[in-house]
């Protein structure tokens, strides 16, 4: 694509204060300095149950460009802010960190690291901006498109939802979540390429009024292709577009794959159950009768309860812009740091606001599954190091009303992150699409049914370790104690 | 970017569909007709009395280089279903229509056209998707921008959205769009090397938790920065970021230059005239307040009534998604086609909803100004051909309820539209980002301040000529009868 600058890169894509902290990181001489940022959001999506990680893919891609062009540089000193060596150390950046992550399709939970980063404080810093973009879109994306499915079952779910996305990049990766949480088909040609995902789509209204007649639109369309879905509301849904639907069908006979008819406004409820009726009169009892109208969850839920006769969906805007909700919020904090020991210290943002104070340390997150019944019992965040597996007893506790405690006995740990990138090679191959949708399958069978359901979910339960939770109270301890002191300092200096 | 797949272009960057409809024009050979189509929303975003439109650049861009690619004919030859003479002729296909279009910065309204596409019927439909991805988001972002520059007047305005932005994509051209609407600044590094944006950004809280200190991250940025402005609310705002930020100021004097402090919590209202006390007392009268944190034109105007003390906006999820309403949801709508005699003919689609009743014909848009007070009277859309210059008196009524009228004498009709595309050319030099800016300010000065409060405006007066306005009630009725006449041929065979 021809644009009006040149040589663009994405290792730009990023907020000026990270530059501006890997400035001075480079200028103190800490840059190095290895640290660890855990990837987290802090509240479900849509008050889901449940969010369904995306992103990966995009994000490996990122990371792997990681490379400023001669054009960042020029740009970068154009700003007139930075010494000449540090452009040069810019200039020869790569990422060279370890990232552990979740996998794409994996069910995921409110304040537990998704990501995981450990590398130089200034490329740890210089990421942040690109992951949460990517990550922040793609999982809410995949978690909407997972709502939908909970709803739709078996049906056919299809993302038309291009025109109204926010802006290209949206469109195709939207429509990638979607597919990976059980979409079956999307518009975007361009996308359906890239991830081989199946295209799905007919003709428009303006294909109707180009030839201002339904008949003979739908008996050029079906003189040109052999798959045939009709529109039929343009002019009068049921006293033209279905009659004109079932003409042509019939006409065409075997020389069509007469697959059914779209609705696209209107009462959905009624004109899907008179529509039934006309073609299984004409002997069209196969033909699919496929909605497109501003749908989402809770009227797909409510077309079902009246009885609507659709088979299939199309679903746009409230899909692809996550309408309802359309930021997921996750955040990028440091929780630990390497001192001039060439010690990693845990670090915790102290917050007036009790939810945002962040859980210091290097962790890992473990899915504990019962045994017994093959559910799981929650997520169990650990210190590096420990490991739940070689616990006889595991004591899960809420980490915040900590009273509420159970024991689980015969159970599996399951590590939920995998190494993605090591010392900055990557070391993760990527699964295919239908490798990811198998695995959402397989996570959510793991959930009880209660946490899946799309309206007030229980809520599934995250718990530290014991050694995590005590890890974050002492270093809470520590922090109020230091301001105290600092506090007390002052006010000695100002008397 | 390395991704996993090659060859990429934008040129199948559209819904199947309107490959499907074109291959169905080509095969009856009527492609290369001659079609005109409208772009317009029906409803103001967030309510808004005017939108800003945005995304000509872009969509300048994408249609230049429309042209698919060797894997992207691959990619439709492996659909299976379109003739290899088809493919020959996508292959070949480049846009050779013209595109009307309003100026980025130009003040719209529901219900007129943004954008006219005049160019055979196939390269029309192929581009459709595009057009609306790109036009519909940016035009969204601009407005919402708007609403927020309404209320903060001559303070600046910072878009730090990126992370929470729907996809790459999305955070430059919102970057962008906001920028046209009157931003100041973009926190996106890229955006602002692509556009020529004013970068902003100095440090994250992260860089406090690294140092573990307020007082020594402070002074080690100032170590390595001319321009500071400080973070203040990591461990306690008023208690210790404030004064480290003032003694850190002290200390380094000259040598920094102190532009202020950046609030990201608490209540806003209250730590801004606090620490504002604190900066005046120490000599830093001339020290910004910066706030940031879930900001919106709403909680904007908040503040100010509070009497809070902010002088810089940073803002971001609510901009950048367009929070409260994700999507603006304008259409393409065909409005004449070549007949086989190779005249046009104008259509319509009829709807059970009137609102959605297109207008149909090949029309422009005309701004009338009231030259004794340099004011827009509303905005006057005549069928191509009619020049509202050539009238004395001009009669200007509401389209649906035509009681409401005036007469409008001593004016000026400015055509609102520029040619873009004449027979496939680009005949279009855009203005810079500065241009559009001011472009924006001479818009809003045309409009009555009823039009731009942000809450309950008065509605702008769209109207049509009456020989627009007949033309659409004589193509309902001719259409009505047409309908008629088929259900009457219909029952006439059924009995």
């Amino acid at each position: 694509m021809k644009m009006p600058y040149e040589n663009d890169s994405l290792s730009l894509h990023t907020d000026l204060y990270q530059i501006n902290m890997a400035y001075t990181y480079w200028k103190d001489g800490v840059h190095d300095r290895t640290a660890v940022f855990d990837l987290f959001f802090r509240k479900m999506p849509f008050e889901n149950g449940y969010a369904v990680f995306a992103g990966l893919e995009r994000l490996i891609a990122y990371v792997q460009q990681l490379q400023f062009s001669d054009s960042d540089i020029e740009y970068l000193r154009s700003i007139g802010e930075y010494d000449e060596n540090f452009l040069e150390y810019v200039r020869d950046l790569k990422f060279s960190g370890n990232i552990r992550s979740v996998k794409e399709g994996e069910v995921v939970f409110a304040n537990e690291p998704l990501l995981r980063v450990e590398a130089p404080l200034a490329e740890a810093q210089l990421i942040e901006t690109a992951l949460l973009n990517i990550v922040n879109f793609q999982t809410l994306i995949a978690t909407k498109a997972s709502r939908m499915k909970t709803v739709a079952k078996d049906e056919v779910l299809m993302e038309f939802g291009t025109r109204r996305a926010q802006e290209m990049d949206a469109s195709v990766w939207g429509a990638r979540a979607a597919y990976i949480a059980g979409f079956d088909a999307t518009s975007n040609v361009r996308a359906a390429k890239m991830f081989h995902i199946p295209p799905a789509g007919t003709h428009a209204h303006s294909m109707v009024q180009a030839y201002q007649d339904d008949y003979t639109s739908f008996r050029k369309y079906a003189e040109s292709h052999r798959d045939c879905v009709f529109l039929v509301d343009t002019y009068d849904t049921l006293k033209l577009g279905v009659p004109a639907a079932i003409q042509v069908a019939k006409e065409m006979g075997d020389r069509i794959n007469f697959k059914g008819i779209r609705l696209d406004s209107g009462d959905l409820a009624y004109l899907s159950k008179e529509a039934r009726k006309q073609l299984d009169e004409a002997g069209f009892q196969d033909a699919a009768i496929i909605a497109s109208s501003d749908l989402d969850e809770h009227t797909i839920m409510n077309l079902k309860a009246q009885g609507a006769e659709i088979n299939m969906w199309g679903i746009g805007t409230k899909l692809i812009t996550a309408f309802d909700q359309p930021a997921l919020g996750a955040v990028y904090k440091i929780v630990a740091i390497e001192n001039e020991h060439g010690e990693l210290e845990d670090t915790i943002k102290i917050s007036s606001n009790p939810e945002k104070v962040s859980t210091p340390g290097k962790k890992r997150v473990y899915r504990i599954i019962n045994r017994s019944n093959g559910k799981s019992e929650g997520d169990y965040i650990v210190l590096e190091g420990e490991n739940p597996n070689e616990e006889k007893r595991l004591k899960m506790f809420h980490p915040v009303h900590t009273y509420i405690s159970k024991f689980v006995t015969n159970f599996e740990a399951r590590d939920i992150h995998e190494d993605i990138f090591v010392d900055g090679e990557l070391v993760y191959s990527l699964p295919s699409l239908e490798e990811m949708r198998l695995h959402l399958n397989e996570s959510l069978d793991l959930l009880w049914d209660e946490y899946k359901r799309i309206l007030n979910p229980e809520a599934y339960p995250v718990d530290l370790s014991e050694r995590c939770w005590n890890n974050k109270m002492e270093l809470i301890q520590r922090v109020k104690e230091k301001i105290e002191k600092k506090l007390g300092d002052n006010h000695t200096e100002e008397e």
